[in-house]
């Protein structure tokens, strides 16, 4: 039994991570903290009735030292670069969902958020928690950078290919959309629902915060760097992102092949599942579990792959990925809490 | 050809009535404002690119006066109060949208609106705005509460049998649902889609601003005194109220007779519509439509009489029937622009 | 460790019911049917894959009583009492999901739901599944008539104060409004998603079957007999009913006074939640759970009680209640699988 | 005044058809017809309560053509060319909103359509209806082939660039999303609203009838034949398409004199909207609408363009554009009834 903090608790990510580790049989969450909000936790999230006990108060390193083994930081990005030190200082294990520790670059993190990094030692030392791909470091980690919704979805959906075929590949565009959860849970008259509903649309087209973050994890399994093309878009859903990844090939390529070589590189993972050809993922065949969906098509003059990646961005996409990775630091069964 | 203004262009109801406005063959547009929005209108609303070339400034009670016949308020409510003795004074016609001139007693409007009422004169001269009720007074009036949306349905829905069988109604409990515009477009985390979509829920549970306004328009046709009981509910659509109505009598009814009763009543009426016995209003019927459709049931002891009315929130409840009252004030075809 | 059969996998009850015994810890799924859809259930509901290898086939009697000790089933009313005599004389429990069992009348049967029924011996025998009223009867029970939706949130929100104050009621009415999952996974136009979004409206206006059991279970509790009335309405959601009920007295009544009364009945209640007085249920604090959320208002003359009852229809009101009766039945902890 | 018939009434398009033409004031709709349903068009659509006598009948050549001196065929495929030669051979004009006479080549038809084209000489002479490119020859027709929601979206969306740059265009990929009523109103369980609403799922991919039509007049357009790749996605909205398309090239372009080359191609057409560099359309900005909005993006190695284009797919992208067709084939202002 380990005792676990969640801080952040008054955002989507922080509360779908305490409605999954309620129910995880190795753990006890005994902390939970938010910036704006106090109080009973039931009362933030009434849906948790009877569920827990848990009592909501200000950050205070102390409190969150004493009472955690781990914690999980669902914080908006600059906040965790502040916290994360002292608690890795103290012995806490930490998982950032943030993404202040994913690109590991400081000049990077400041073209794309904004801000001068001020943890660059630690910035070197987080494993990026993409099980999938990085699981034995996973193992060792203090400290966990969470990735990414958009780049979860995108980096499983080609991993497979660009191990192979990183060289070969002339271009990759990724049409991402994300239900209305990835905004976060903040007043804001753009996020009305009155403005989402009947609508669709574009958003940081070619200029959205994930792309390098896929471009680096792409790159280093690839002999070639990879530079993709990223446009996001939002849905009018309450949550799942699908991605539809086009990859430009300068040879031509096998459908029955390629997801031969799908089916092969993710044989044993639990979360990932590759469709049969000429089936497609849809959101609701993942939301609410921690599945990654991934479907494979070719055009007829076998130029053009295209990928179709679908996940739940609070689960797979945030908080289950990060109880995966937890799971995996601590030694317990990967699965344990997420089926 | 008359001039009008819209103060408060940045809302749903002013939007609404200025996309009305464009098509009204009698009526330009000649001045919009709004509290805390500058610009091109249609940079506020890009769905009217190209239709209107409208800026939007701040209130300028000269500049409004000097550019308008007609002026009107879809703002919140004190903010009405403040500007209609001003532009009354300069000879300015004013169409209220907000609850300021609905009740007719200071101490009412205290009590619901939580505010003094500052302009107790005209309080008692505004017109209440039903054309179905009102429309001589209409004619001949200078200010028009224009009706608040769930009066608007609950009232055409009662005025019939109230007008008749006030006196040997023994109870009226008026269960309201209306989509999320009535809520108005604000920065608020309640309204954003992700709370809203996929939940439904009672608010201000006998205890909605609305219901004295049902209580004294329902009273002065009937002659002994009417309290409704009001429970409002939001659902997850952009537009629409549907009202569900339980009337308990002391006598026996009968649908048939009760329906001829209601189609005589509005036979020569063009915005409302009885519907045969047996059926009932839907909300994809009414909306983008200035109608009320109203629908009549009658339990098996004859003792309970149900009926459902449904309008556009937006339309018939506040800038449709705005438009109405505009067009009998100035003489011109009550259908004008509303077909 | 008991062997269960589900006999309608294809419908939203039977993949609810599904999904939930999947977690539960006592019990296995060795049976799964269908009248017309075979083959691998994770082909019919592809958000199972890889939680379940059972294959759907047609229901075969000899099969189902060889492989369950308890059936499900969740299949049309009609059906229910045409495969129930048969699983009862070999052995089989019963927990039948839809209204076959619930009317205790052959008469009223007939009325309600256009058939003849053909097991009226079952049909006095059969125990009305709620367990809030009947957790005695159900310990011994052979065949359970699970209750329906509209009725549980109903007789949950009334049960405390009819027991009480039945006598002294002068009238019920019940304002229902329910997600779309509740009418079923059926090829139909009116069920469209272009039909049914952005819109809602009233159906079987004071003519749904439900209502006949509302008012038998409700008399049961009362010295006088008790007869409601009820207007079901199509919420444009997935999943989830909330109920407003409107209880006139002949006597005043207290709120505070009122809400002991409820807090003491469902005092040792797991799945019922009395909220504070001004407090009212949402669906999405429901849906998903097997709570069932009841907020308490009285009008300012004391004389109108408004009761507002939420649940998910899939779960409280389908298939998470029948697992509560199995439970019950078999003797595990009631709330085992449902948390 | 010329007299107006719409087969296919019972459909979105064809009742978005009569919608605008109950408003066009030079048009009179006479005639209007359904396969299985039969009575007051009214009864079939209530919205329209009171705007129109209509009765809709089982189609009857005799009487369409001496009721009509147009008519719009809002049918399915195959029924458009069983009804199309005899229409034209009595003198009346057709409009066909379905995609029988799209594709130019019968083989062609053949393979994206699945059954032979049995009007083969009227499949030459149709004139493709998209009068941004057909204008002059759209004023000489007879027969208008009215073009697919997702082309008319995708052709105006590359117009411009493949006029200029199809020669040194390496690969266009167009990711469609389209509303739910693009796939027309029958019963299917696929299209109920529990299943449809909060997902989203890519379907037909690189396999939709539309590709080739798309290619066909792009290539029209371009100095060497243009194979675009097309994946269409379905989204939990009623109307409006919304296509992001990636087009790589051979050379570096420059989004300033893009955006002028786009904004010139367009500049005296009333429904096409070039937004500026930046900004990206959006559904709620389209849907009601005839306008179709176009945003510009260029990558950072300016070898990537980004085009995104919005309509509404039963106005612009079919009924709306029947009308601009039929208002310049009758010598009507092009805007008339469409704005």
């Amino acid at each position: 039994m380990i005792n676990i903090g969640i801080v952040g608790i008054s955002g989507y990510s922080g509360v779908t991570a305490l409605e999954l580790l309620l129910k995880h049989p190795k753990v006890r969450v005994t902390y939970a903290s938010a910036n704006n909000t106090k109080g009973k936790v039931t009362d933030i999230w009434p849906q948790l009735a009877g569920k827990t006990n848990l009592i909501c108060t200000k950050f205070n390193l102390k409190k969150a030292v004493s009472l955690c083994d781990l914690i999980f930081l669902a914080v908006p990005h600059t906040v965790s670069m502040a916290l994360t030190p002292n608690l890795l200082k103290e012995g806490v294990l930490v998982i950032d969902l943030s993404g202040d520790y994913r690109l590991k670059d400081a000049q990077q993190y400041k073209k794309w958020y904004g801000k001068t990094h001020v943890d660059s030692k630690n910035l070197g030392e987080a494993v990026y928690g993409l099980p999938e791909l990085y699981r034995e470091d996973i193992k060792k980690a203090k400290l966990i950078a969470n990735p990414g919704c958009y780049p979860t979805a995108a980096l499983l959906a080609l991993a497979p290919f660009v191990s192979i075929h990183g060289k070969s590949t002339q271009s990759i565009a990724i049409d991402a959309k994300s239900g209305i959860s990835g905004a976060g849970r903040k007043a804001s008259a753009a996020l009305n629902f009155a403005e989402v509903n009947e609508n669709f649309k574009p958003y940081k087209v070619l200029n959205h915060q994930h792309a390098p973050e896929i471009d680096l994890y792409l790159s280093k399994l690839s002999t070639k760097p990879i530079k993709i093309d990223f446009v996001p878009h939002l849905l009018p859903v309450n949550r799942g992102i699908l991605e539809t990844i086009y990859v430009r090939l300068d040879q031509k390529l096998n459908l029955d092949t390629l997801h031969k070589v799908y089916t092969r590189f993710y044989k044993t993972e639990p979360f990932v599942q590759i469709l049969p050809p000429g089936q497609q993922p849809e959101l609701k065949n993942v939301v609410r579990t921690n599945m990654c969906d991934i479907g494979l098509a070719i055009s007829e003059d076998n130029r053009l792959l295209v990928i179709t990646s679908a996940i739940d961005n609070l689960v797979k996409g945030a908080a289950g990925q990060a109880i995966q990775n937890m799971n995996i630091m601590k030694g317990f069964k990967e699965t344990t809490g997420l089926n």
